[in-house]
C-alpha cells in the first residue's frame, strides 16, 4: 500500500520563481553570488527568507546564534520538529545553488503541507544555518544549536575577530549569546538537508539523486614560514632566507603526498600571504592557508602528521622557522542508515535513480547528526562545479531534489525515524 | 707631490652629532626610520636638511621636482657645479643609513670646504632627491633633474596615482612642473654618491671602501597564473587547475635557473597574491611578483627570456593560463671609468683599503651617469643588512666614506674630470 501523502509534489514554477529571486540578492556580474556571513547581501537574503515565509503565513524567529527560521505547527502541540535547511551564505564569489538550494527547498516543502493543510507527527521547520561557509567560524550556526560549540572555536576564528565581534555587536549578538542558541535534541525530530553535490559522479554515472553515507572530516591550519627581510639586490641567491620558498615548495610537496600516499583524500593551500610582499624585499614570512580532508579517521591523522613533518622539513631545507596554528577540525561523520533508507524509499515513490555515496564537502548535516539523526540528499553538479559562478544544477534536477526532499520529510514525520 | 687640500678633514664629532638628528626623524620603536616619499615625516626630515645648511651660512633652494639643495659658491661665477648627494626618503619601516648617509656627507664635505675658504675650479651642491625608493616612481627627482623623465613612468606609477598627485599639489607642483625641473647638462661638472654597500661583500673582503664600477639594471613583472575556482572537498587532485601550485612551481624554478645559469645575477618573487584566497576554494589565479638583476645587458636580457619560458613551462604542466605584464626596466650602467679612478686615489690619499665591485642596488648615481660623469661610493654595511632596521655601518666607516668623498670631489674640482 502506498504511503499517505505518497502522490503530493512541489509547485515546481512557484520554486523556480522563488529561486531566481533569492540569486538576484547578492549577484555578481558573472552570476554567481556574493554573500559572505553577516555581509550587507547576505543580510538582504535572510530578510528575503523571512518576508517569502510570512507571506506564506508561516511563522519566523531567529535564535541567539542568528540562525533565521520558518515553522510550520503541523504536529500536536507536544510533538518534535522535524528540520529541513541549509544556509544563505556563500563563500567569498561563489556560486547561486551552494546552501540557498536546500534553504529555498525547505520553504517550498513547508509551504506545500500548509496549502494541503496536513497533520502530521512532527512540525516542520525550514532553517538558514549562520556560517556554514566559515567566513568566520565554520558551521557557526548550526554548532551553536547543537550544542557543539566552545570558546576555542571562537578563538580560532578563521577571519578576522574583532570583525566577528563587530558584526554580532550590530546583529545585538555577542560571543557570549551564541551559547544560548542550544537546543534540547529530545525537542528534534531529525535534520534534513538537500544540497548540490559539488563533485561529477551522479553526472559521470548518470544517477538524479545521490543519498549521503558519510560527511569527510575537515583539518586547517595555519603554516607560518618565517626568514628573513633582505635587499632583492644585494644578498645573493645562497644567503637568502626566504619564506616564500618554504612555502612554495610545501604547497608542491604537500600535492605529491596526498596524491601519492592517500589517494581518494585531498589537501589543499588556498592561500599564502607573504610579508612585506614587496618587489624589492625578500620575503620575511609566508602564511599558508592549509587544508585537508578524509573520510576515515585514522587517515585523517595520517595525513596531518605527514604534512607538518612535510612543513617542517622544507623550513629546514630553506633555513626558516616554522610556526604551526591549528585551526578547525571536524571529525568524518557517518549519517543516520534509517534517514538513508528512507531517502532511498522517496527517490522510489518519485521513480528517481539513486545511489549511496560519501561528501568531500562539509555540510550542516554533519553537525546535527550529532544530536539526532539527519540524512543529506545530493542534486547533480554540472561539470562538477563548485564555490565558483559556474556552478550549476539544472531546473528539473532542483525540483526532484526538492521533491525528495519533501517526501523524505512526510515518511519521517508519518512513520517516525 | 701632493695635491692641495689632501690633508683637509670633516669633523667627525659634528659629523656624528648631525647624522643622529637626522635619524631620529621618522624613527621606528626598532630605530629604523619610516620616511616614504612625501610623508610627513620625510618633509620634515627636509625642512631639517634645510635649517641645518642656512644655519651653516649655505644657500639653499627647491626645484620645480622637489629636489632639495643647498649649494656653496667656491667656484669663478662661471664655473660648473659638482653635486653631492643621495636622498633622505627611506623605504616603509626602513633603515636609519639608505639615503641619508649620502646627504649628511655632502652636507658634511661642503661645510668643510666652506669653514676653509677654499677656491675651487667647481661650485659645489649637496643635493636630497626625490623619491629615490620608488614609493611614487623610482629616481623620480633625478630622472627629472637630468631630463629623463617621461609621462609613461608617471603613469605607471607604483604607488597610488591619486595620492601621488595628492602630494604633489599640497607642494604648489604638478606632473606638468616635475619637467621643468631639468638641468643644463654643460652646468654640472659631475656627480657623486657616498651610500652603504647594503650587500656584505666588502665586509666579507675587509675592505674599508667599494669603488662601484657597474650599477645592475633591474627588471620587474607581474605573471598572472590563471587556474580554475573548485571546491577544495569535492574536486579530485587530479582534475584541478590550481593557479597556486604554478605559482609555487615557478618561484622555485625560477631560483635554481638563476643559481645554476646566471650566477651573480638575482631573481626575487616578493609576492605572490592568491585569489580568492580562502582555505576551501582551489586558487583561481596567483599573482607574481617578479624582480630580477643583472649588471650586464645581455644576460638581463638571456635572463628575461629563460623566465618567462620557465613560467610558461610550469603553467603548461599545470593546465593553466599565463598573463605577463612587463613593468619597470632600468638598464646596467657603466660608471666614468675617471672618476672611479679619482676615488681610489683619494682613498690612497686618506691610507684606506678598497676595492672595485658592482651595485646590486640602484642608485641616482646610475640616473646622473647619463648625463655627466658620475662616482659612486660603498661603505660597509653590517651584516649586509639593508631595507630593514637592521641596517648598520660603524661611525668609523661613516667617518671614512665622508672623507672619501671629500678628497674625490676635492680633486674633481681641483683638477677637472
Amino acid at each position: 500500500m502506498a504511503p499517505p501523502n505518497s502522490t503530493l509534489r512541489i509547485d515546481p514554477h512557484r520554486f523556480q520563481r522563488t529561486f531566481e529571486e533569492l540569486a538576484a540578492i547578492g549577484t555578481t556580474l558573472d552570476s554567481g553570488v556574493h554573500r559572505p556571513a553577516f555581509s550587507a547581501s547576505h543580510q538582504q537574503a535572510r530578510q528575503w527568507f523571512f518576508q517569502h515565509a510570512v507571506s506564506a503565513g508561516l511563522e519566523v524567529g531567529i535564535d541567539r546564534a542568528s540562525n533565521h527560521s520558518a515553522l510550520l505547527r503541523c504536529g500536536s502541540p507536544w510533538s518534535p520538529t522535524l528540520l529541513l535547511g541549509s544556509h544563505l551564505d556563500s563563500v567569498p564569489y561563489g556560486g547561486r545553488f551552494d546552501g540557498a538550494l536546500g534553504v529555498v527547498a525547505a520553504l517550498e516543502c513547508l509551504k506545500t503541507v500548509s496549502e494541503n493543510h496536513l497533520v502530521l507527527g512532527t512540525h516542520l521547520e525550514a532553517i538558514d544555518f549562520t556560517d556554514e561557509e566559515g567566513y568566520f567560524v565554520g558551521f557557526l550556526g548550526s554548532m551553536a544549536l547543537s550544542g557543539q560549540l566552545e570558546a576555542e572555536h571562537l578563538q580560532n576564528a578563521r577571519g578576522a575577530r574583532k570583525l566577528f565581534l563587530e558584526k554580532l555587536a550590530e546583529l545585538g549578538l555577542s560571543e557570549e549569546t551564541l551559547f544560548l542558541a542550544r537546543r534540547d535534541p529530545a525537542s528534534l525530530a531529525g535534520y534534513l538537508e538537500l544540497h548540490i553535490e559539488q563533485g561529477r559522479r551522479l553526472l559521470d554515472q548518470e544517477v538524479q539523486i545521490g543519498i549521503v553515507t558519510t560527511i569527510v572530516g575537515i583539518r586547517s591550519f595555519r603554516l607560518h614560514f618565517l626568514g628573513r627581510a633582505d635587499h632583492a639586490g644585494t644578498t645573493p641567491m645562497d644567503r637568502r632566507r626566504d619564506a616564500g620558498l618554504g612555502a612554495s615548495a610545501f604547497a608542491l610537496a604537500a600535492r605529491d603526498l596526498v596524491l601519492r600516499d592517500f589517494p581518494g583524500a585531498v589537501v589543499t593551500v588556498g592561500n599564502v600571504d607573504y610579508a612585506p610582499g614587496a618587489f624589492n624585499v625578500v620575503p620575511e614570512s609566508a602564511t599558508v592557508s592549509l587544508e585537508f580532508r578524509s573520510d576515515d579517521p585514522g587517515r585523517l591523522e595520517a595525513i596531518e602528521s605527514a604534512l607538518l613533518a612535510q612543513a617542517a622539513a622544507e623550513a629546514e631545507r630553506f633555513d626558516l622557522q616554522l610556526e604551526v596554528d591549528g585551526l578547525d577540525s571536524t571529525a568524518p561523520t557517518r549519517l543516520d542508515k534509517g534517514v538513508q533508507e528512507t531517502i532511498a524509499r522517496a527517490c522510489e515513490i518519485l521513480d528517481l535513480t539513486y545511489t549511496f555515496l560519501p561528501s568531500g564537502a562539509g555540510h550542516d548535516a554533519q553537525i546535527m547528526a550529532q544530536i539526532c539523526p539527519a540524512g543529506l540528499i545530493f542534486a547533480p553538479s554540472a561539470d562538477g562545479a563548485s564555490h565558483s559562478a559556474r556552478e550549476f544544477t539544472s531546473p528539473e534536477d532542483c525540483r526532484n531534489g526538492t521533491n525528495v526532499l519533501l517526501q523524505t520529510a512526510l515518511l519521517l514525520a508519518e512513520e517516525g525515524i
